[in-house]
């Protein structure tokens, strides 16, 4: 068995330097996003058990819900067998999609929607 | 509501143009794995009713489970708020790994292994 350390350095970072991250709802086992997340958002992630990312449009490491209040708790953090993708398990809170869906994978690809809209995305940012 | 040919159409591909896919056991809702796809493997899914992927070191489309038998059947396509990631919840034959786990989660970021082996891996290709 390998220790944490030893695991961490093996990620195989992209390019970018970055990492995709799929975000699961611990508890209704609903996938609510894919983020990226580069070296020093991971770690922040781990020290402080809720997600950052790395946003690819603004170039700066950001916290889930840092504006919102809508974070994501991790419950644990599991690595695909290439060691190129992360899996996080969270408990979030409010709704993970800045349009007020629980999921941001709310539509079909023919454009239906098939999840509610929980919150009012004029709330969700004051 | 757009018509699935807008969709298609609207999904933004990356640099490379391929866009990454997060593939959902439909009944159990286990993450399974992430591939990428690229336009040509999207129609075959779509055409086809099962998953088919870009590979990014094989420079070629492949069908899950071409070798193995491992399909996945196709039962919804979810896209995410910014159209650059799609969602595929399928019905998994066998496993998805070729690990012989279920899902290619298996362990989480410490190296324990937290799924079992389902098939012994030197059977999946023969």
């Amino acid at each position: 068995m390998q220790s944490l350390n030893d695991f961490s350095s093996s990620i195989q970072y992209n390019e970018q330097g970055l990492v995709p991250i799929i975000v699961q709802d611990n508890s209704t086992l609903e996938v609510l996003m894919l983020a990226y997340a580069n070296k020093t958002s991971l770690e922040l992630t781990k020290q402080t058990g809720y997600a950052h990312y790395f946003s690819r449009t603004r170039k700066k490491i950001w916290k889930k819900g840092e504006e919102s209040g809508h974070v994501q708790r991790i419950i644990d953090i599991r690595i695909d067998c290439d060691e190129d993708t992360l899996l996080y398990l969270v408990e979030q809170s409010g709704v993970s999609c800045h349009t007020g869906h629980k999921t941001c994978f709310y539509r079909d690809i023919m454009g239906i929607e098939k999840e509610p809209v929980l919150i009012e995305p004029d709330t969700i940012y004051r």
